[in-house]
């Protein structure tokens, strides 16, 4: 399979390097801004383009790699062909998006988040996948199944709902570390010493539900160590408030219901 | 050392296990909930008592760990003994509680999650060490040392932050993994599909700071994302709420700032 990959972020470079990898090459690479296409391009011995239309006329699959905003655009500007398949990885956008443009289309969404100093096995990430028919599907999970063991068919709807999981569980999962560092930096704390904690937290996730493993001043309904908490926090509103709606919510499920 | 257990919860019995393999027999276990006191004793081999008034005089540490709530109304019960060492484990409550009853007091605060249904290696669990006294806090390293390598002296100031950061970075991620799975559980879909995701968050922030390795729609500010997946959790006010907190805090603190 030849390849055009739109984009040049986390997920073009680290799915572009995973196609390479099983055989496929990446030709020609484009971006918003060129010179992120060129640096990208160069880092995988690939050709920059800085015109979508110059994307060649025997490429078999065109995959949109950008935001999601950007997608509609990106793919009104792909010339006309009806032999090659045109796919985006988007988590939130529907397949009928790219059905405006073609019949030959459909998603591959890899539910794993990706940073530029990230080592990733792209083999155990999840690949999610729609085919705008049959045939198309199959010829995405055959590409796919070349990447990663865990592939998973899964409709517009459940993608939009997977990725709003993702968000709660791996960026504001990160966001919460990112409050916690800045809590111990203030009182003039290491974050590595939360290390064992969170890899413990990671760990029970691994071999049991999220919803029987909560612990915690919520979970214990431990109204005193809140209020405490909530009192210490007051400096910051906007952790107190999260303080306040997180605790809220564990007492609800955990006492309340 | 000889130890009375003050306490039946996780704490409370993975400390036990721990100070029995160093070589501290735990000889007396009480609980508010006898019959918790008494599957303890006789899960570590101690003896139950139903009165904190009977422990037994030549008792060299007694540990309170009960909930923070409980923590004062225990210790004002153990009998005066100037030659017994009084320990508490909580993250929250001050030593200063402590030394309205004795002037030979301090803190073991274990900085981990503990569930019944846990292997928890101790060693490496980080104990936050306070003493009432520089002698006193000698002793207590003495013992948190032979219970783990990570061994931290931290005031009470720095015991509650540290608390605070853990409730952030352990209790409200687990909540945050909890709504991702029930978001997945209505959509059809097993939550260990987000396995690799959650894992390789975590990887993350142990050879990063979570400041540097944020991702996702708020750190991209993919303003048509975030408003889709507000729309799509409507049927939900409280995780549609945490999401438009959450993320305008991401969006504040990588765009506005």
């Amino acid at each position: 399979m030849k390849i055009a990959m739109l984009g040049s972020g986390n997920v073009a470079t680290f799915l572009s390097k995973s196609l390479i990898q099983a055989g496929h090459p990446v030709t020609q690479v484009w971006s918003r801004n060129p010179n992120n296409a060129i640096a990208l391009a160069l880092e995988i011995g690939s050709d920059s383009i800085t015109n979508i239309s110059s994307i060649l006329a025997d490429t078999d699959i065109v995959i949109i790699a950008v935001n999601d905003d950007g997608i509609e655009n990106v793919a009104s500007q792909i010339p006309k062909n009806p032999n090659q398949l045109i796919l985006h990885t988007s988590g939130t956008t529907s397949l009928q998006v790219l059905e405006n443009y073609t019949s030959n289309c459909g998603v591959l969404y890899p539910l794993q988040t990706f940073s530029k100093q990230d080592n990733v096995d792209f083999s155990v990430v999840p690949l999610c996948l729609e085919g705008s028919n049959p045939g198309v599907l199959t010829q995405i999970k055959t590409l796919a199944g070349q990447l990663s063991n865990n592939i998973n068919e899964v409709n517009s709807q459940q993608r939009a709902l997977l990725h709003i999981s993702a968000v709660f569980a791996c960026n504001f999962t990160n966001h919460l570390y990112h409050i916690a560092q800045k809590i111990l930096e203030d009182a003039g704390l290491n974050f590595d010493l939360l290390h064992p904690l969170i890899q413990q937290t990671n760990d029970k996730v691994m071999l049991n539900k999220p919803s029987e493993v909560q612990t915690g001043p919520g979970k214990r309904n431990d109204e005193q160590t809140m209020l405490k908490h909530l009192a210490i926090l007051q400096a910051q509103p906007n952790w107190q408030d999260l303080y306040q709606k997180l605790s809220q919510n564990i007492v609800k499920i955990h006492h309340l219901s």
